[in-house]
């Protein structure tokens, strides 16, 4: 069960990127888990990766065959997430990187390697790259849909978007796939996302990108604040549209920018809406505080907070548990008399007490939707941060007590 | 259900302190939801509270009594927090509280009230106050047992220690009651603990005691990382007993201290062992840390995952899991190669993966097993810090997203 998220959309092809997707048996027979996205030459990578310590074996490699050679593979298996297996686990993200250079006639270090799954067994390398042939054998400009499949771990559906914006009078392309969906919180997440366009991006204004756009959005989910070892966020920029290359100084930069926002949101926010076991979407701004640190830590309490997000599962409106939220964010010098709660457009808090216009059917009101936003003003300064998130249900014990088995 | 809690000792009266409990209907009609401590003259009282910023109404008038007044009546109410409710809430607290000084010939201030329920709702004082008789017509130095279930919310079981030990030659007796069971976390909970000793204790070393002894129990204890606005923990000295007084400077003060602390846990694990839908009793021991911060920084990252609680909850020895969440615990410079990591008596990781030793049938016997120790070592200096908490089961979600109806 996911919440809005509708089907997949028909992705407009990115130029110079193709995708196949094949079934390598790396857990279960019979199901697609190996990807490769192959970028035709010219191409610029930039991404963005897990603060996890425990950061995985591909992360490791992803980020030191980055900083070698212009990348033209990306190797993406599901399954498996090739993390906690110390020298063993970077050696056999290696051994595939090898094995899909070789098939391709190119060297490792423009392969990209990235694996999402359970932790802490090895990568079974020989069914991945067995796998390998199958995958090259379909690569097409069209294989986005199967790609969005492919990558899918405990995620009820694919996730995607695609646009065509006007860039300096040509038309170019966005189109990325994302999955999540447990273990998600701030500073990436199981969270993989793989978003190309065929504009060309100056290399260092690329990285930039990604780095922002990936906090607005990205950065900003969570469904259950565990951050996993093995996160990514990939923007390729092929060059291949007409439009002029986009540096920081381009006029076009602001609508390229928007673009692409729009599209890390689009994929953000389905890897919340079909977060383990989530009912509700939840979106938590909060407003009018005296910094960015303090607006997300606010935010990150009440989306943390089980007792809050089993209150949105049960359509509850238990608004004490939010100002209880609040109040224990550790905001030094919170004035609860400035403070103002609101769910939906509906009065909820203020002055440190329940709002004198609220009722009960107001507050349920809002609750019984699917998607709700709870808006927490400060009363302190002009920052506002915005953060996404869940519900805590029946399902996410289920899934996650379940996983292994 | 509860992880091995039994049921309530035998408690040992102390002299000097009388207990009585009575039905008031405060939220449903028939059960025990109002219990009166009355202190003879002469005893002492110190406290330690909840550090949520919306503390709740009975928090500041208790406050502020205890800077007034010797206290002589503690009176608590279950099924009503008496918070969020602003200014009305005071008035309705310290309107209590004349009413039982009245009935009892004393003045409002010697009051201190408690309350514990649910959040947002105009406490009934005119039921509580009419409960008052006949709470003090019970009152006994036997009356523990009955407060014990008359201060419980979502309890499963009421919680209870007791001890007697000798100083100086002289019997003591501590006694002691405690209610939990959700919204627990470090820095108080919805939880409530009353001890009493008939020991003489010096009025500053009261303080400092229950400061301590508070902080190395009630709050290392975690169930869902929610803080309540109402928790307190009481530390009462009638000063009976024929030892004497005890002041920083007795050598009588390590006995007296640890029989306090073994009490002090004993309550607060019981809070864990029932903890909403609680199944496993965890203890979390982060070890070699370079400062507390880091330790505990550690611990309640561990504790808090809802990833690593539902693995519990499956007796999934799923390491990957908890090794994720040492990884994103916020260490700076961490050395992943010094981290190891027991689950009970088996070694699980080591050098930042897999230990060597480790076989899956060993997690496995260590996870079936109700009460489960993990021990994080992160080889960066020598400070140990401990906490408990239990895991993340269906019925926590099910008590939490049924609480108010």
């Amino acid at each position: 069960m996911s919440v809005g998220l509708g089907p997949l959309p028909d992705f407009h092809p990115v130029a110079g990127v193709r995708l196949g997707t094949a079934a390598a048996g790396i857990k279960k027979p019979g199901r697609p888990d190996l990807v490769v996205m192959a970028l035709d030459s010219g191409s610029r990578v930039a991404g963005t990766f897990t603060r996890n310590q425990f950061c995985a074996a591909p992360v490791l490699v992803t980020r030191d065959h980055l900083a070698v050679e212009p990348p033209r593979y990306l190797l993406i298996n599901t399954g498996n997430a090739n993390a906690g297996n110390g020298e063993d686990g970077v050696a056999d993200a290696q051994t595939c990187c090898d094995a899909l250079a070789q098939e391709t006639g190119g060297v490792a270090e423009q392969v990209l390697p990235f694996s999402t799954g359970v932790i802490g067994e090895r990568l079974p390398v020989d069914r991945l790259v067995a796998g390998l042939p199958d995958a090259l054998d379909v690569l097409s400009p069209t294989g986005w849909a199967d790609a969005a499949s492919g990558i899918m771990t405990t995620d009820t559906q694919p996730k995607g978007a695609t646009r065509r914006i006007t860039l300096g009078g040509q038309t170019v392309t966005i189109s990325g796939i994302s999955k999540g969906a447990g273990m998600i919180c701030p500073n990436m997440a199981t969270m993989l996302a793989f978003i190309a366009t065929d504009a060309a991006i100056d290399p260092d204004l690329l990285q930039q990108l990604v780095s922002e756009l990936g906090d607005q959005s990205f950065n900003r989910i969570t469904i259950d604040g565990d951050t996993s070892t093995n996160d990514a966020c990939m923007l390729i920029a092929t060059g291949q549209s007409n439009a002029p290359e986009i540096t920081s100084a381009s006029d076009q930069l602001p609508v390229l920018r928007e673009a692409l926002l729009s599209v890390f949101l689009e994929l953000s926010h389905a890897i919340v809406r079909d977060g383990e076991g989530a009912t509700k979407f939840i979106t938590i701004a909060v407003e009018q505080a005296a910094s960015v640190d303090e607006a997300l830590n606010v935010a990150y309490t009440l989306a943390h907070s089980p007792l809050v997000k089993t209150a949105f599962y049960a359509s509850d409106p238990n608004w004490g548990r939010l100002l209880a939220a609040v109040g224990r964010a550790g905001v030094v010098g919170l004035d609860l008399e400035r403070v103002a709660i609101d769910l939906g457009d509906v009065a909820l808090v203020r002055n440190g007490g329940r709002a004198e216009s609220y009722t009960e059917e107001q507050g349920q009101a809002v609750m019984d939707q699917p998607e709700i936003t709870v808006r927490v003003d400060l009363g302190r300064g002009t920052v506002r941060e915005t953060v996404w998130t869940c519900d805590l249900s029946h399902d996410y014990v289920t899934i996650n007590a379940e996983y292994r088995t």
